[in-house]
């Protein structure tokens, strides 16, 4: 079974975030894992999926629709779940780590459902607030500056996960 | 078609915390709204649940499991959705109006949610960080330190939502 | 916490199914229990939930939707999934037990559903193949010509449900 | 974007079914296509994704529970879905095709919850009854003996299918 990363990030995002989120994309590729996201044709979707396909890995997308329109094309297997925001749930459980880049509501809904479900997350360039002091604190919450960062923290959580379940659940 | 609003918060929670959830539930029963919350038999929802209860209002609650295990007492309507956290994003969309009260990830997945999906969210007590700041400006997400006041917001709220759908989707 | 009986049947459905479902929803109101259904303004939906309201009746419509729009007029308490097809697993599991009336595919989801979660089912006027012959033989699918079959086996089930659970979970 | 297949059948089957499960799996494989199921460690599920395994073809499980555990050996990316059998929902969704197994109860529901979402399914050696009727005579409901007419069945689909949506929503 392979090793599944999510990434999260706004459908509408800045350059630097888009580059980010382009470059995070291409070191999970690098790494031989595989790229989990909400798989629209957007945003840190987009761009996450394009860098992880330049470099040959595999992609998949868990989309909102229950229809194959406006996917990413970088996307390699389309999960339609037909359930709107209620697939946030899905994107999450499914990633052994979740890195997430600067988003709005929807981005801000997977954080929290992730440390819900005890999978540990990496934000790039996206400070949040006190009301996730406690996660911070217990090291299931890791803020990083940079893609190379957020993959360095990546490696060093996939060495501690050794049980089939979550070490935080 | 009668007016629901959602109740969120922590399965565990402070005295405080407890006695500000009562408050708001008997509060939402006296305004003859329906009070829906994740209708567990801890924290926020069991001291709602009980508040409504007292007052002689209807409680309905979307539970995450599919049995009929660890109900809060004063729930009347159990919804068995049988889908973990997917069911958070349930509990916003069916409210009018969402009241927030101080919780771990759980409660911030549903106020991202609620967000996300165009329901209003009322804190009570809640301080958010910077990332919640265009929601805040937007009026959209409200902090408020009482009951009472939670109740006047969801008026005015209330009093301006008058479409099918959500003025913010 | 009280009683909750689904009922689930086409969205388009004949004369005689129509006054089925209206009949069978005054008689789950008479005695004292909620009617829970797809909540669409159509077909057996819309008339079990008129014939509950006519009988002073709760319903509680799961609506596909995440707006609150071409519910039933009958709907009090409208439970917005926005997850499609997939509010059919919430339907069944949020009741006690299923009556089903004549539909196409999304009833026969129900129905299935609702065996594969453990909630009797109760047809009417809708007789269904061998697939479905192991349910048949152990009590769990119960197939009957009238309303007020149904509602006979409803009672009777009932009186065997002492647990929180389903007994055949 | 790669095409997917969805094979469904029981978590617990016959030897001649498990056969050819195995079979179809296989088959996927050796066409290109991505094999879709359900993802538990049990009956056709194990079986179809071992057979598309030894075609070192790509397996997609879409797991009932939130944890890694009891996931068929020949999956390869698992995805979490926490929403026990709405995930259902999402098997078929995703599926271009449904080829559908025997099965009990869970399987029936796929069946009925493609036929809903637009998806055509292809049952094999799973004869169903004059419910499905309206669906068979559409074409959407094909019945065939074996894994090899299965495949063909499969191959015409796909010809038919040139648009991002289904033909049959």
């Amino acid at each position: 079974m392979r090793t599944v990363i999510g990434v999260m990030g706004g459908g509408t995002a800045s350059e630097v975030v888009i580059a980010h989120a382009r470059r995070i994309g291409h070191l999970i590729a690098e790494n031989g894992w595989v790229l989990l996201n909400g798989g629209r044709d957007a945003g840190v979707m987009a761009a996450s999926a394009e860098g992880a396909s330049e470099a040959d890995g595999l992609v998949v997308g868990i989309l909102p629709s229950s229809d194959w329109e406006c996917i990413a094309s970088g996307v390699d297997v389309a999960i339609l779940t037909g359930m709107g925001d209620a697939r946030n749930a899905v994107n999450v459980l499914s990633s052994r780590v979740v890195i997430a880049l600067p988003g709005g509501a929807g981005t801000l809904s997977e954080i929290a459902l992730a440390l819900k479900g005890g999978r540990p997350v990496i934000t790039v360039g996206f400070p949040l607030g006190d009301e996730f002091a406690s996660y911070r604190e217990a090291g299931r919450l890791i803020e990083s500056d940079t893609p190379e960062d957020a993959i360095t923290h990546t490696k060093r959580l996939l060495e501690r996960d050794l049980g089939s379940g979550s070490p935080w659940r």
